[in-house]
Formats: structure tokens, sequence, C-alpha cells
């Protein structure tokens, strides 16, 4: 019982932040929705930025956990590792999608939390996908190319249509909870990665070393 | 004079959207950082939305510019008119780093203003872009792609460094206000338009049709 109260209150609360925004979206508005009691939140989350600050922190222990995820495939080459850590981060965002939305913006903002968040889950992020462009680039595998403008082009892909859902379904009429999505979607960043990332010469560099 | 304080109100308007956002911001508090009487923004601006949609005007009058002027170059082959519209977005963007930053995260939220600048700015983006995008496929100066996966990702890449300028300094230490990385990063985004876009084989068939 507790717990699905708490999930009921998460769900509530990302669907009027995403709707009204953080700052017009009150707790009394969240308890209505949730159908519970104000004090119940309270007690669960403190206030709203207790709670804003738990729905961070569910959705980067979920990311974080798809970066790790395909990070322990590195061995087995820098390029498929990577479209791994991209498939996983895909699908998890489309799973999530309201939740994504919300973070996307909410990490746009200058604020305390924000920082934090930057400071654990974000340098981790950075930490893991430099490690898999070092070693790309080692084994020449990867062009030579400076990681975090690549890091930054990959967050840019993985972010757009996910923060821009209603650009996407007015203007481009592209429908990014469908599976179909996802699919596609993965397989142009995969062209990015083969295209862009990836040293055409590696084949030839690696079958003359065997 | 009158152009002056019209002019310190939008800016005293963008510094404070961006940093307590726009339900965080009183017209109070605009008067006072731009020096004016409260009274003269109701004046010119009626209230905080005219105000934010004289913002969202000012952006993308000269986005669509942006747009514009690259395109009538395509004439001159699809690869190079696409080229000088990510250039020109992205000068435009550096520029108006603050601006912009505004606008990207306020677009992301559902609105009738955003609907109504998505049908008139962002459906003429996607008609000039489309129309490049068309154009290559024809000439099979490009590949055979999905025109709007293709604007969505060339999106992707614009706004990411604009709307995460935190996480851009904090994390990845890059700059975006340095015309360093203006140039930079125009000439990644060359990279994927000459990797994933553009038709390896269009030479070949350029110059036997020739």
């Amino acid at each position: 019982m507790s717990r699905d109260s708490k999930r009921a209150i998460v769900n509530a609360a990302i669907t009027l932040f995403n709707v009204n925004g953080f700052n017009g979206t009150s707790i009394r508005d969240i308890a209505k929705k949730a159908k519970v009691n104000p004090a119940t939140i309270s007690y669960y989350f403190d206030n709203k930025h207790g709670l804003l600050e738990h729905c961070f922190t569910i959705f980067f222990e979920g990311y974080v956990k798809c970066i790790e995820d395909g990070f322990s495939l590195l061995d087995k080459g820098a390029a498929s590792c990577l479209k791994r850590i991209t498939e996983n981060i895909m699908y998890y965002q489309v799973e999530n999608m309201y939740l994504t939305r919300l973070i996307l913006r909410e990490i746009s903002i200058d604020s305390q939390m924000v920082r934090e968040i930057m400071s654990t889950y974000l340098m981790k992020e950075r930490f893991y996908l430099s490690k898999v462009f070092e070693k790309g680039i080692k084994t020449r595998e990867f062009k030579k190319l400076t990681a975090d403008y690549s890091i930054l082009q990959l967050k840019g892909f993985l972010s757009m249509p996910f923060l821009n859902t209603q650009y996407m379904t007015e203007v481009l009429h592209i429908l990014p909870n469908e599976k179909y999505f996802a699919e596609k979607y993965a397989g142009e960043i995969f062209h990015w990665i083969d295209g862009v990332v990836c040293n055409p010469l590696y084949e030839r560099i690696y079958l003359a070393v065997k």
C-alpha cells in the first residue's frame, strides 16, 4: 500500500511538472491527482524539491545502469560497446518518456540540485563514455577525435526527441513512444558511429596485424 | 530612449527567465533589473506572456533568416547549402546564447504560444530543410534517407550545447560562447553531413555523367 501511494505520487508529479512546469505545480495539485493526503507527500519527500530530487535520482540510477551495462562489453570492441550503450539509453528513454522529458528540461536550469546531479551522475557518464572513446582511439577502431565533442553529439542525438515531444508529433509527425521509432532512431545513431566515429581503415589495419 | 528601454526590458527578461524560470520571475523583478517602471513593461508587452512571446519572435525571425540565407544557395548543391545553413545557425546561436537557451527550454513546454510558434516558424524550418534533403536525395548527392529523421538529428546537434550550457562548462569544460567552439562544432556537424548524409558514390556518379 505505502509503496503504491509513493509511486502514485511520483507519477502524478511527473505528469503535472510536465504540463504546468515545476513552479506552476503545488503539493496540493499533486496530492489531488495521486489521491493521497498532502501530509503523505511531506512524509515521503519533505517538499516539492525533495520530490523533484527523487525523480532525478530514479532517472539517473537507471540511466547510469544503461551505461554500465554497455560498458562491460568494452573488451569486445569500442564500437559495439558504444552501440550497446546507445541502444540501452534509447529503450530506457522510450520506456520512461515522461520522466525523461521532465529531467531533460529540469537539468537545463542552474540550481544547487542540478549541480549535485552533474557532479555525481553526469561526471560518471562522462567517465565511462570517455573510456570508450579513448579505447577506440587507442586501438585505431575510432578516428582521432575529441572525446568530449563526440559525447556532446551523442547526447544531442539522445536528448532531442525526448525533450521536444510536441515538436516531434506536431511538426515531424514522428511518435517517439513507439518501438518502431526506438529501433529506427538507434539505427540512425549507429550510422553516425559507423560513418563519423569509426576509422574506415580499421578493418584493413586489423587484418594486416592478424 | 524608448527603443533603449525596450531593449533593456528584453535583456533583463532573458537573464531572469534563464536564472529563475518564467514562472519564478515577476514583472516587478524585470522592471527593477531593467531600471524602468513596471507600467512601461505593460505598455510595450501587455504582460509577462507578451514579453516571452516577443522573445520567441525576435529569436525565430533571426533563426529563419539564417535558414533562408543558406537555402538561397541550393542551386550550388545540397551539401554546401546544408553546411551554410548549419554554420549560420551556429554563429547566430553563439551570438545570442542566452536568448537561445531560453527559447530552447520554453519551446519544450506544451502551451498555446508554443503551438503557434511551431505552426509558423518551425513548419517553415521543416519546409526549407525538407527541400534541401529532397533535392540532395534526388540528385543522389545524399543517400536515400528519411528527411524528417535527419532534420531531427541536425536539430539535436544544434540544440544540445546551447540548452545545456552548465553541463558544457562544468562537466565537459567546453565554453560554448567562444568563437573557437562555434568553428570546431560546426566542423563536427560537417563530418556528419559528409560521413552520414552524403552519398560516398556521388562523386563517381557525377563524373560518369559528365
